[in-house]
């Protein structure tokens, strides 16, 4: 079995609240030098047999369906 | 300025209701060899200045206090 993480952040030019939110917090926490937060989210998936190339193929497909919006979101998929 | 990854998920032992409904939806949907996802956050920090130890102790210091519940999560710091 292996394991396959699929990243979903938000495209570059889409607002991020939270992120925004986040980033506000850490100075007012006292958590210097930090420019900028961006939320997004992480999918570890356990997936049967070797992930060739094929495999990978069918996750991204699975992530552009199902994990992810492809209108306001870029998404990655990697082997881990 | 540097880009340091903080990638947030349910420690194994908690329920991750979010995870099974997607690998629920994938069996339903026809993506076959699925065995299980589970759904967790990822933040993109980006830091003034170089990435060193201390730095990075920092950015672990302002993730449990304020991107993860260390009680039901873990999390891990990376530079990327």
């Amino acid at each position: 079995m292996a394991r396959v993480v699929v990243d979903v952040m938000l495209k570059p030019e889409i607002l991020d609240p939270q992120g925004e939110a986040i980033t506000g917090a850490c100075g007012r926490l006292g958590f210097a030098g930090i420019n900028g937060v961006r939320q997004g989210k992480r999918f570890e998936v356990d997936v049967e047999g070797e992930p060739d190339e094929e495999r990978l193929e069918e996750i991204r497909n699975m992530a552009g369906t199902l994990l992810a919006n492809p209108v306001i979101e870029d998404f990655e998929v990697r082997v881990e």
